[in-house]
Parts: C-alpha cells; sequence; structure tokens
C-alpha cells in the first residue's frame, strides 16, 4: 500500500483527495493536517466522509509526514514550497496541488503571487502534472506542480492543433467558464450563494493567474515561444465543472486536415480524454465527479477552428489529476482509484 | 416628499429598500450611511441601483439623519437600540428592521440576541410592525419594530385561525423554509454558493431567533398564553423566498368551519395577502421581488389544518413591509411605492 | 457474473442503475431494453456513461431477458406487472422499480395509478424491497417491489419509534421535500428548468400516491393499523436529494427514552444508515450519488420528537437500493457496488 | 389610453409583457388570446399577476383586436405573418416578437424557420426594432420585426466599434451564453430542470438562428457586407439573463482610440444603455427584470478588443424592448412602463 499524507485537507481539493483516495484500492491515507482544526475529525467537518474516513485532522508535527510514500499539498500558494525540500530529502515524493512549481519563470511567479519563490533549484526540477503531455517526466518526477483547472483544459484542447502546426499560434482565444468551486471554501461576499448564484459575469478581465501558466504550456507544447492566447474567465452558477470554447485561425495546413481524425488518434489510448463524435457539445454535467475530459472539434468557418472541452475542475482540474500522477509516480496502473462513473443526473 | 434616511445600506435589506424607495413616488432617499463604505457610490456596490440612485454612502455623522421624516435602520442587531433616542427626540419616526424592537421580553432579548437591551423604555413604547395585525397602532407610532422574515409569514398564517380560536393552540408546527438573502451578506462559509446551492437541510435546530418572536407575536393574537408554535427553518438553495408549511388541530369549531371562507373574509380588503382558491399550492416564486404574500388553507385530514404561505424574505419579510409601514405612519396610501408584479419566470 | 438486465433504461432510474451496475464487481449488464431507442447506444444518450457502457438499447424481443439471472424494471407503472410471470416462469429474480408491487391493498392501487392490477397472485407473492425492514424476506424473494424514493426516507426515520411503541401513532406528520429527478425524465412544463428552478412549493396537497404506500408500510413496520400519516411533499430547486422532516408526539415510554441511544442501537451495523449525533442536521449533499441515509433525531419539546432524514432519491431512494436487494436476493455482499463516497462539494 | 391587445400570452414573451403593461401608465390592455386556453384567467396560469390583471385568455375571434391601438405577437414563428397584413389594414399598429419579421433575405428565412414567408410586401416594409441603432424608423412605423435576444446584446456591443470602423469586420466572435428562459416554456426535455441545472454546455453548433440575424444587422451598421460573426451560444444554468463576450482584432485607428470614451460618447443619452466604468465587468444580475443593457469595453492586447454585454433576456431582449417600440410608435416618452429597477440580490 502506498502512504500518503495530505497537507491541508480542510478545503475543497482536500475534500476531493479523500474522496478518491479513501476508495484507492493501492492506498493507505496515513494523515491529513490542518493546524487550525487539529483534532477535529475529518468526517465532522464533511459528513460526507463518514464512514470512509475515520481520520482526525492532525497538526504537522504530529503527521510523521516523512514516513509516507507521497504527500500531497491542498494548501494555499506557497505553503508546499516551504515545506517540500525536507520532504524530498526523506525520499517522500511530494505533488502540489496549489501554483508553487507550476510557473518557471520566476518573476511571473513573484508578480502573480505575491510573493518570491523560495526554493528555484526545486522548482527547475519539478514536473508540470499533465499526464497525457508529460506522462513520461511524471512517472520518474519526485515533485510535482499540478495543473491549474482551466489550464488543463486549454492545453488538452489546443495541444493537437499546436503540435501539428495547423493554426496562427498568435491570436488564441479561450473563453471559459467555470464553476464556484474553484473560488475554494474560504469566506468571501463575491462567491456566497445569494451572491453567485443566478448570475453570470466575466472576472479577473484585467488579467488571471491562468493566463501565464497557460501561455508557458502552450508554449512548450508547441514548442514555438509566438504563441499566445487571450484567456477570459467566467463564473458559472453551478458548483463543479469548467467548460473551455476555444477559438483559433487554421493556416493553410490546418485548413486541409481531417481535424476529427487528428484528435481522435492524438488521444488514442488515452483513457481521460474523450474525443466525441463530430458536431458534438460536450456538456459540464458528462464529467461530473470524474477525472474525464470530454472534447469536441468544429470548424464553423473555413479557417477558424472551435475546440469545445470540459472538465470537472475539482477532479481532472486538480485533484483527480493530482492522483493520476501519483500513480504513475508509484508505478501504479493510471486509472486506479479514477473509475468513477460521472454522476449524472 | 417625505425624506428618509438609511442607516448601513450596505447589506441585502438595505438594498431592497432602495430598490423600493428609488421608486417611491413620494419619498426622497437623503442619505444612506455606512462607515465602512464612506465616499463609495452605492451603485458602485449594487450596479442594479446604476441610474436610480447616485447616493454615496456616508459615515453616521455626515448623514444629518435628524433631518429626515423617516430614518430606517438596515443594520445588524444593537445598532438602532443605540441611536433611535436621539432620532425620536428630534422627530424623526425610527423604522428598525432588526431585532432591537421585536421581543418585549427583555431576558429573552438579551437570551438570543446576546446583548442587554439599551433602552427598555423604548421597546416598551415601540410597535411590531405587521399592518395586517396592528395597522392601527403602526399609523400612530413613532418607532417600529419590523417583523422577522419568518414570522411575518407564520402569523399572517395562523392568524384567522387563532383569532377564531379553531385550534388547539398548544401544539403548533411551522415547517419554514428560506433562501439564502435571509442570512444576509456576510462572508461566511456555510452560505457560500458552493455550500448552501445544491443542497438542502434544517438548521437552528436547537433553537432559532425567530421563535421567541413567533410565539410572543400568535400569544398576543390568540390573546392566549398557551399558544406554542415548534419553529424550525430549512435553508432552501435559491436566494429570494419563504415558503412556511403551519400544521395545526382543529378543535371542533374548527372543524365545523367553513375555513376558505374563513380565510377569504379575514383577508378582504388586504392588498399584500392573496387567499388563493380552494385546492392551491402557492409558489415563492409568485411573490418574487413583490410585497405580496399568498396563502393556501387546506384540512387534509378531518382534525388536521395545514396551511401554505409565501412572500419575499426580502421584500414582505423585511423591506417592503418596512415601506409599508413607513407609508401608514405617513399618511401615505398604504400600498405606495409597492405595485411591483412579481418576477416570473 | 449475475447476468443483468434493465427494461426501460431511458429514464433517471435506468442510467442510475447503469452507473452503479457498470462498476459493480460481479455482474454483466446484459441488455438495456427501449422501444423508441432501439438501436442507440445507451452512452449516445447519456455521455456519462461513454467508455463504461458500450451496449445500445435493444428492443424487449431482442433482449433475451430470460437468459438473465435479475431484471430490473426501470420503466412506468404497469410495465412490470405485465412482463413478470414470464420471467419468473423461467428463473429470472425480478425487481420493479416502479409501483406495481408495493401496494397490497388492490383498490388502493388502482385507485392511485389508474389502472387495475394484472397479477395479484404475484404482488401476494412479491416482497417490499427495503432491506433495513425486511432483509430476510428479501434473500428468499424473486420478485421485489422497490421501494418509493419518499417511503424509504418516511420509513426509517420512524422505525425505531413505531417499533419500539413510543409515539401516538396516528397523528405523524411527514414534511418531506424532493429534488427534481424523483419527476423523471419526461417532458413536463411544470418541470422545466424556467418553472421549477428558483422556486418551492408544496404539491400533491390533495393526496400523493406516496401516501398509501407511506401508511401501508408504518403499519407493517409498527404492528399497527391505527397508524395514520400525514405526508405533505414539496419540490426543491435541486436534481438530486431527498429531505424529510418527521414529526410526532412521544407518549410517556417516549418521552422517558434515550432516543439517540435508541436509534443507534436499531441500525448499528447498517452500513447504509448513518444515525447522525445528537443535535445534527443531516443535508441532502452529504449524501449526494450515494446508497446512505443520514438521520438525526431530536426532542424539541418534551412531548415531541423530530426525525430529519436526508438521502438521494435516485440512489438510496431508487436504483441503488434495488442493486441492494439484488445483492442480497444473490447471496452476494450487500454493499457490492454500492460503496461510492457521496460527492461533495 | 393606448389599447393593446396580445396574441399569444401564455409563453414567458406573454407573460413579461403583462408584467410590464399591467404597470404601464398609458396601457390598457383589451385582449389577450390563446386559442388552447380560451376562457381560463391568465392569473390562473400565472399567479404572479393575481391582483394585476384579471382578464381571461380569449380566442382570436373573440378578441377584436382589430379595435386595439397596437398588437403584440407572443406566438411562434409563422403566426404574425398570417395575421399581419388584416390588423394592418384595420390601422393597427402590430409588433411582433417572433422572427417573421426579422430577417430580410427571404431565403435565410425559410432555411431556418423552414417556412416559406407568405408577406414579403409587408417584410420589406417592417422595421427592425432596435430603438438605440432605429429610433426614427421605429417611430413611423406600422410593422415591427422585434429583434431576437441574442442578437440585441452583439448588436449593441459591435455598433460603435462597427460605426467607427475600427476593428477587422471580417472575424468577429460572438461567445454568448443564456439562461433557459429563452427556450421558452415548451415541453422539452433538454430544457427540464433535471437536464439543463447543474450543467452549461454550447449548443446550436451546427448553426442557430440569431447567426444569420446578427450578420445582416451587424452589415447595416457597419454599412459593409463583409462583416461576419461567428456565434456561439451557450446554455446557462440560470433562468433570465444573457452574457456576450465579444472579439474583435483592432485596426490602426482602433489602436489608437480611446474605447472607453467612444462608447461613452456613442450611448450618450441612451436610457436603456450604461456604459460601465473602465475596468468592469458587467453581471446578468444587474439587469435582472430590467430593461437595462450594460457594457463594458476592454482591450486586453494592444490589437484586440473585447466588449461584456449583459441584458435580461425577457426584457430588453424581448418584451421590454417590444414595448420601447410602442412607446415610440405611439408618441410617448420612450421609458414609460420600463423604469424597473434590477432586481438584486
Amino acid at each position: 500500500m502506498i502512504k500518503v499524507g495530505i497537507v491541508g485537507g480542510t478545503g475543497y481539493t482536500g475534500v476531493e483527495l479523500l474522496r478518491l483516495l479513501s476508495q484507492h484500492p493501492r492506498v493507505q491515507v496515513q494523515a491529513i493536517t490542518s493546524r487550525k482544526e487539529a483534532g477535529m475529525k475529518v468526517s465532522d467537518m464533511y459528513p460526507s466522509l463518514r464512514g470512509h474516513v475515520d481520520l482526525p485532522f492532525v497538526t504537522p508535527d504530529d503527521a510523521n509526514l516523512s514516513a509516507c510514500d507521497v504527500v500531497f499539498f491542498a494548501t494555499p500558494h506557497g505553503v508546499a514550497m516551504a515545506q517540500a525540500r525536507e520532504l524530498l530529502a526523506a525520499g517522500v515524493k511530494v505533488i502540489d496541488l496549489a501554483a508553487d512549481f507550476r510557473l518557471q519563470n520566476l518573476a511571473e511567479f513573484e508578480q502573480w503571487y505575491g510573493m518570491a519563490h523560495s526554493c528555484p533549484d526545486l522548482l527547475a526540477e519539478a514536473v508540470y502534472g499533465l499526464p497525457e503531455i508529460n506522462r513520461e517526466a511524471i512517472k520518474k518526477a519526485r515533485l510535482i506542480g499540478n495543473p491549474g483547472c482551466y489550464p488543463t483544459s486549454v492545453q488538452l484542447g489546443y495541444a493537437p492543433l499546436l503540435k501539428h502546426k495547423l493554426i496562427d499560434p498568435t491570436h488564441l482565444i479561450a473563453n471559459c467558464a467555470s464553476g464556484v468551486s474553484g473560488a475554494g471554501r474560504k469566506a468571501e461576499v463575491h462567491t456566497l450563494m445569494a451572491e453567485a448564484s443566478d448570475n453570470f459575469k466575466a472576472y479577473g478581465v484585467k488579467g488571471h493567474r491562468h493566463g501565464p501558466e497557460i501561455n508557458q504550456q502552450l508554449r512548450i507544447i508547441a514548442g514555438d515561444d509566438s504563441v499566445n492566447c487571450l484567456f477570459v474567465p467566467h463564473l458559472l452558477p453551478l458548483i463543479r465543472g469548467i467548460h473551455s470554447t476555444l477559438y483559433a485561425r487554421l493556416n493553410s495546413e490546418g485548413q486541409a486536415a481531417d481535424l476529427q481524425a487528428l484528435y481522435e488518434a492524438f488521444y488514442q489510448g488515452e483513457r481521460f480524454v474523450d474525443v466525441l463524435p463530430a458536431g458534438s457539445a460536450p456538456e459540464t454535467r458528462s464529467v461530473r465527479a470524474s477525472n474525464t475530459v470530454r472534447i469536441a472539434v468544429h470548424r464553423p468557418l473555413p479557417d477558424t477552428v472551435m475546440v469545445l472541452v470540459v472538465e470537472d475542475n475539482l477532479t481532472k482540474g486538480a485533484s483527480g489529476q493530482a492522483v493520476q500522477c501519483m500513480n504513475l509516480m508509484c508505478g501504479l496502473e493510471e486509472h486506479l482509484g479514477l473509475t468513477q462513473v460521472p454522476v449524472l443526473p
């Protein structure tokens, strides 16, 4: 059994990790830390876990994390980079669900997350945990920066086009929408139900942290630094789900290509990426509470491609992807513990 | 024109007051206070008011409230009782939307609101602002305790039965449900959209502040101190709306009565109470954003009466009722500014 | 492997059966019938099942249901009773998720379902499929009437009180609320999103089909024909979830009893019934997409007990319970295929 | 008083017309027709109108529409064109809320609405009822094609840019999202609450009826037949509200322009178009149940403009706009009956 520790289990990515790991056939969760809630049973905070998770929150000091095989950080930005070095030195594999190990550019990290990076050497070593793009590196990694929720959907949507150089990479538009669980479990006015339900709006219109992450990764995927993606997030009145509507201008090769066949070939054998039949429009509910991404590719104008992508932001967009990475890092079958059927209706 | 001041306009009852008063043909809103937001335009916080309310928030010192005819307190509990005396002395009529002037029993007030009452003499003078029950007293009042949202629906539902002494008053059950706007605009985890939407639960199961208010008022209405009502609130995954399902055991007079005719007669001429045809089930949406209460009376068992009541908790359950009281206190037609048609769908 | 057939897989109980059975370790789904959709892949109607269910809908003639070990009817009322005899004769176990085998009183069945019962002898043989109440009979049954969604929650809530004769059974009040998936996937105006969301109401106020089922079963549980329960359903603006608020008057034994201890003892060892700690208020989301019922018992007044029950109407209220029955009938461990952790948030 | 008739008052645009017209100070609603519901009181179908609308539905024969000053068609496509000629001949002004008089190209009409146009001469005469673009023509019109909901938001968003020729008109992208009330009150599976809530998706991905309407009108506004707009609608899990996120590439004049100032100038004096301060993101709830459109203009990249537009699809996107046209046609002040403050929260 893989011994797992979770740092910061009180947020939504934490409870989602516990939902998945408590059913994982090869995992034993050893400890879940929360300074603030130490002593409280996890299932007292999340009654959904009654009968499935019997652990209490413990302080980091009591957690004995260095005896774990894998430690997940489901914490605010900045926590993992303060603790990763010691765990790695103890031979523990580390997966950070926050942003500490996503942005390779230190200046960008500091600009968007408001703090200096405390361990650039580890950042340089860290592997970006998107298995469909980075599988082999993940298998060998000891430190994972787990992708952001929006960037996961945008990368998987654009990857086939960028890899095959079929579009003008300089003017991509990613019009995205997310459920409110993406904002986490912090008490804030703008995510109150009386504010965020029965409502829809764009947000982050002056720039959003996932913008630089998207551009960094799309440039790596394309092998082309000219990639530039305008990322516009919107807030959906639902809890779980991300929908990305991606636009690009096809170049002449792109206009000649069979895009449907291209996408099907690109993702053939990928257990968690489902290319829908031509003409489809994926629904967020079709992946609810599952680790699957569904993609449809359209060519609404001769020179324009539109890609529609749905994911559950807490599963494939966060905790499910982290478990997928863990499976790869630990030599397990990639899908273990991730075979939940989406909940519909 | 009636000169109106609003103390504490940043919450939901504040913005609802502004929605109603900005359209009121005989009102001029003079000042809206908020220490914290002083200087900010009200419409910057609530863009829905752009083009309708051009005032900024001001500090209480700058508000010159004593020059107003009427001042509404849309504040947390405890604020109105600290400021009412001075305003009343200046000849200003005061309407408190919080609970400072609802509970006549000082011990109950202290128990449920966690503070001593600072002006028992004013409390004794204050009139409970439920026009359908207390109209004449309201007309003459200079200080109003505006009813709680739940108590409004429960009182209007039980009043005909209690006034006519048709039920066993000692075992009333008020099974109620409210939208989340009733919890106000405070940043709290339990009313986050990711917590409160797609969910339903009872709350306050160990006792709720509206319980003693309900019992106080039902006893007054019945003229019978043996009235005892078990009040059980539930939290609905919607923003506006209260639905009360009221149960009581009919006595022999009650079993002999024509309850439908009784309710229609009791509320005849009441502009804001609509008794539905026999066999109806009122919907919260049928009163959305309006000052109307709709009521249906049923006799599901020979000795049991069930009354269904819907109201908009922010309108008839709070700000609309306060405006209705203001109209009465100022000698205006009772319905002025309150003729909005419910928004459906 | 248990060979399973599903008659009528296009509705919500059908897709929920498929969600559960496609993950069941000892089940092979052989055929899913739909006359109307024959030839269509199930996953074309329900993309959530892509990668999990590869079968097409087939006509009943092509389904070869008599070769199955178990056949579920996820059909409108009246279908199962027309087909059960032939299947039973072929040695197939039959579980009807509709109401054909719930009401033992033929007149009541005819009154509430608008059709004569076509096989009273089978009805007499059928076992009511509520395992926590009827486990031994279910194990030996070949024909199951799977309980209604509301009746499941009401029975489990009242059973400890009735079995121990602690309440006045003649005046029970079950104030219940359900999500819209309970109405099924029929195209009807009143369950359109623009009608049913942002709304709350009672319905079935002149009587609801689950009323006689509730009374039949509570009488059996109590061993007392005087049981009478007023059942009042309400429609919640959410998809999945039932919440029942149950009231009863305690007799002197009841007032002397330790109700919390009683409930914990009554349901000790029950995997799918979770008695919450004293003072709790269960949330529908705490059982979302799981087969668990959570119960809290309260004594808000000295002589009054209130029981709060939550379930997922499609899982424990329908398809999950049916699978639980199948496990028992087939000699499998009762929880197989039903260990999903509730999805929260 | 203006005598008004409404043909087809059972749908959402019908009830919204009644909400607005019942409060209009210069209107008397004379008749509301519905063949199917003739004899039923309108307020029995829509209890929200109890106390505001006392009329029954009548058959067209009983409606005496030719005695009206204005007749609104809130009917399915194809009805208005069958009845308009006779009404116009009787001197009645006609406003069609459906699509019969929107598309000037007969072939496009036939392609998208599946029927031949029965009165091309009237179509040629009809005025497109978008007052901010077409005010003078509307004042003189006797026949109005009321704009589609999406096209209203897209036109008002792009108009300043197109009129001033600041963008490449050949590659516009209108990424739009609408609440479910836009689909009307027809009983259909895909708009059931259990299908459409807790979900988000694109739809009409192979083409949507509002696409040709948008292109027709943008070409007229620009005076440029090269305009081409890719219109992609999405379905929001809420009832009322449209949000349009509009993209375009700025030409060199556009890059040099002060877009904020341009928008403010363009809409100066427009009562129902609110240009938000720079940096804003309009919310659908900020216009809920009102006739206002709010617009924010952004320049996220040096050569790219993004315009965000919100409207209530039933008010400014349908019935409110129709009343605005009526006011203009009848020589009334344009805002009469349309001064409702948006309902927030």
